[in-house]
């Protein structure tokens, strides 16, 4: 068997890049996010995994809202600059000219260029070592209009990012379709 | 400002495919997941959102172990089956002509085929409405010899699959590099 052991491993394969949001002493900051995922379907839930002395770690158990914001390929260079760069030290909002707005909850800062935007509450917050597992309800998505087609979330148009440690860390762009989901695993149906 | 409200959505950007695998009763299963996340650093985790109603989350609930295997583009169709079929209907591994072998945790299963292979012992079940969110230590980690470039993983060997739901229910291959992460963004440190 052809199998190396690597020893316990995290972002050992590309993940999506968020931008997550909240507001610091009332005033909007933004931090790169490669550590997320989906936490539940009904209601809608989402995870964010966040160092404890992150600048937006504050904010986010000051109001108990964050808003995660999707970046596209061409907002990259602000991406990467969010998250090389503590809150603290820079208006992250005035160097990257976002455009912050506010939608249902009052203090969960949105980017107005970032084509999706999730509006959330947190319900739980896990301490489990080097970071926090924040899991927040989402209460509302705002999608930027001229990324729908024939009124549905276009992934083309929205284009996202994916985060990768190998062979470099790298932001890549979304790829070609390999297969339609739902369907060709139907072909082994036969076998079964 | 061109902003269209969706209400609350999950997996409106795409996630990240994995084959999420627990013994029931004793026999190795597998099920396709895109609702996982990364937990923790120190020590590293990881989290999957899993519906009540699956053999996997038996599974998992017998043993407090699980596997997450990365599958690569060629493995599409059975990861597609996997995602499709319940467990306690049919034979997932021998339809598949899965490899199973075991790690170090003598009670979660893997898949010899998946570039990548984390064994995990769960830490926190969260039931969170539909779904359970399971968080999992990472014990361990495996990967083919032949997606390494210079002991490293290779993104580009292991060729892993996302899932998006939009403009349909698809898997993609990884995208072309869009920039360096950790650099480009320094450009606007002069701004700051």
């Amino acid at each position: 068997m052809d199998k190396i052991l690597m020893g316990p491993q995290t972002l050992i394969y590309p993940m999506p890049v968020l931008l997550v949001g909240a507001n610091v002493y009332d005033k909007p900051n933004f931090m790169a996010v490669a550590w997320s995922g989906i936490a539940n379907g009904a209601p809608p839930m989402i995870s964010v995994a966040i160092r404890h002395n992150r600048y937006t770690h504050k904010g986010i158990r000051q109001n108990l809202t964050f808003s995660v914001n999707v970046p596209s390929t061409d907002m990259v260079r602000e991406t990467d600059y969010c998250g090389i760069t503590h809150g603290s030290k820079a208006n992250k909002v005035e160097v990257c000219r976002f455009k912050v707005f506010y939608g249902k909850l009052d203090n969960a800062p949105l980017i107005e260029q970032c084509p999706i935007n999730l509006e959330c509450k947190v319900v739980h917050i896990l301490d489990l070592g080097s970071h926090s597992l924040i899991v927040g309800r989402i209460e509302e998505t705002h999608i930027s209009g001229s990324c729908l087609t024939d009124g549905k979330p276009d992934a083309n148009k929205i284009k996202p990012l994916t985060y990768t440690t190998s062979p470099a860390d790298q932001y890549l762009a979304l790829g070609e379709v390999v297969a339609k989901a739902f369907s060709i695993g139907k072909e082994l149906k036969k076998r079964g």
